[in-house]
């Protein structure tokens, strides 16, 4: 028979109610003639109170401990979902990482899953099993002890099992029904996309549009795992959510599929900083053992042999990273003239496959924005997406120009 | 190294503060040379919360699923336990069921532990590690399936661990300090007792003196496990709490070793009912199909090929019992005068594995009734015990003057 994987999160299972209605939509797929692999998450709440738990416990924990205790969350509702689904007549029943097994590596808190043997699974749908419901987010490391993927891993299970099991489709219910052209609140003319390409997907993710882990984008990606992000608030139909995808699905591109930002960014330039090999190792290696996100990074061209380094953060690590750069300085004996922060900006970006094909897209961009006013302080691109640093005040004005611009209403 | 087993219950892990107390008891026994097994309950309440959402699911559930939920408590208590070791400086970690293993049959939600291969622990126990914390009431069964052992069953898990990993000891932590001769809300006379047989606390776990679960003492007799129930509440030392073991380590018993009640009993006669062969099976097989647990049985001398058939049971299942023994004697075609139902009374047993080479207890006890004017209406007797019912009103009074006619206060 056909498969099928479907994702609930949190949310969806947050309680005996939400769990019935999970059920009701699970049984829709199987009535449809698919085995059903069903990935939960803990019910909402659940993981912050254990992990609010290990935090009590003291600072630096054995993250293998921390790791057993935060993973019983999703076996629960793996237990209670699999009651639901046989009360409704379904032959189902639930896995635990370590039943499935679900085999990692033994990067406790961020392990990556190695592989997942199908056997036992098979043999149980062989025998008449319907739906496997499978606890997210977990596995078990080749010593035997439970690891978890890290937050947001259920999304990565799920389309681990996809890949694994050859699914049809891999369906990722969420609290939003599918992916915006921008943040419906920045503006109203957002449109929802029905296909977008896992490159552009991937560019959204990691740019704060919070629908899909970007790791589970990544390896469905990699195993053309076609994902439908969809709503478990709303009537089910055949064409609702958003489809991830290979671009060579999606008919034609826009040259832009999406604009997303992020509200809280800061930019810190060092002025006048001698330009000699080593120096950029110098700054970014102590940023990033200080564990500061470094995004954007601009040199500007040196003169005189000095030059200035720009780079943007999360405002909330300036400080760390201020301490991290001067330190850094006096360590290496660097000279430079100025350390200046700015708390005040925001990134928008603009995504699309098309742009690799059109020319002019960077263009067509600035001269919106120029076209409010509105000052760019950084430029980065990439091959499908220009980011800009504006002054925050503008952001969503920024937003609203460029919607309008690549004329996103329209998709 | 000599190994100890601790157990804690839920009331002891209730939060990270008790937690926190629990790992400073097991400090104190690690510094004076012992490898410790812990085994826990889950948080209090927590696992009545899963019940709760299991029950939700449907009357008529899946005892594998339920199992796989309901196990999860004590998962939690255990990561969190090892945790806090750990800060403590102690070489801990956390062992689920299935890791250790704890091997069971499938009996879902009420296994038995069939063996507890030690070679795991024994392992990490010469790699260095000085405590295992293991989830207690769970195991794996044949089938790869998690167990529970029923409620109560972290008893059984310490008992068992204490008996594969040849402890010296399993301590009981629990809320209560030791076995007392009685309860002491009924009288203040009533005393700790320093030692008890495993047979005395047998009697008495049965009869409602809700320190063990009685599955454990049996364990523990049969492996000859020492036991001691202490309190987690007081302060520690050597000879806290009472000690239960094999009846050669108490140098000399007294005749009673306490004096146990049961408040809420009801007394069924069937009057004049047909005295022959097959009768009783008709009586009590139906009864017992209706899940009522009948505890004592008389059956007076018959008269004229008839006979008056008593037996005692809990006051709230009267109801579903009269309804059983009517229906069965329709059925069998069995006719009877009566059917009367004396909802008001209690159960008053005395036990002391002394009564084996002491005459005239039973004298004694009916002595000291009769001297308080106290009727009585059913008596029955094992080698240990002497058990009588009596009208309820007058329980208290027959514990007060039972404990003084064995002279209790002196023990």
């Amino acid at each position: 028979m056909p498969r099928l994987v479907m994702k609930f999160g949190g949310t969806s299972v947050a309680n005996l109610d939400r769990i019935r209605r999970v059920a009701k939509r699970v049984g829709v797929e199987v009535a449809k003639g698919y085995d059903v692999i069903v990935v939960v998450s803990a019910m909402s709440g659940k993981t912050n109170e254990l992990v609010g738990w290990v935090g009590e416990t003291g600072a630096f924990y054995d993250a293998r401990e921390y790791d057993a205790v935060v993973s019983s969350g999703e076996n629960v509702t793996a237990g209670l979902l699999a009651l639901t689904l046989q009360e409704n007549g379904i032959d189902a029943r639930s896995w635990q990482g370590w039943q499935v097994p679900v085999q990692t590596n033994s990067s406790h808190s961020s392990a990556r899953i190695a592989a997942i043997p199908s056997d036992n699974l098979d043999a149980k749908f062989a025998g008449g099993m319907r739906v496997a419901v499978v606890a997210g987010f977990q596995g078990i490391s080749p010593e035997g002890r439970i690891t978890t993927l890290g937050r947001g891993g259920s999304d990565t299970t799920a389309v681990a099992f996809a890949a694994a099991f050859d699914a049809e489709r891999c369906d990722i219910y969420t609290d939003v029904d599918g992916v915006y052209t921008t943040d419906p609140r920045i503006t109203s003319k957002a449109r929802k996309l029905d296909r977008i390409a896992f490159e552009e997907m991937l560019e959204l993710a990691s740019l704060g549009a919070k629908v899909l882990q970007t790791r589970s984008v990544e390896l469905a990606m990699r195993y053309k795992v076609k994902l439908r992000v969809l709503s478990s608030f709303e009537e089910m139909s055949d064409d609702a959510g958003t489809l991830v995808c290979d671009e060579e699905d999606i008919m034609e591109s826009n040259v832009v599929a999406g604009v997303a930002f992020s509200r809280d960014e800061a930019k810190m330039t060092l002025v006048s900083v001698a330009d000699r090999p080593g120096v950029s190792a110098a700054i970014f290696g102590p940023l990033a053992e200080a564990g500061v996100n470094v995004d954007m990074i601009v040199q500007n061209i040196a003169e005189d042999g000095r030059t200035d380094m720009t780079f943007s953060l999360p405002v909330d690590q300036v400080a760390r990273a201020e301490k991290a750069v001067r330190d850094a300085m006096a360590r290496a004996e660097i000279n430079f003239h100025d350390l200046i922060a700015d708390e005040g900006v925001s990134k928008v970006s603009v995504v699309g496959i098309g742009m690799r094909s059109h020319a002019g897209v960077a263009a067509r961009m600035f001269k919106a924005l120029s076209a409010e006013g509105i000052n760019i302080k950084v430029i980065t691109t990439s091959e499908i997406k220009i980011s800009v640093l504006i002054d925050r005040k503008y952001m969503e004005l920024a937003v609203q120009a460029l919607h309008d611009a690549f004329e996103l209403e329209k998709v």
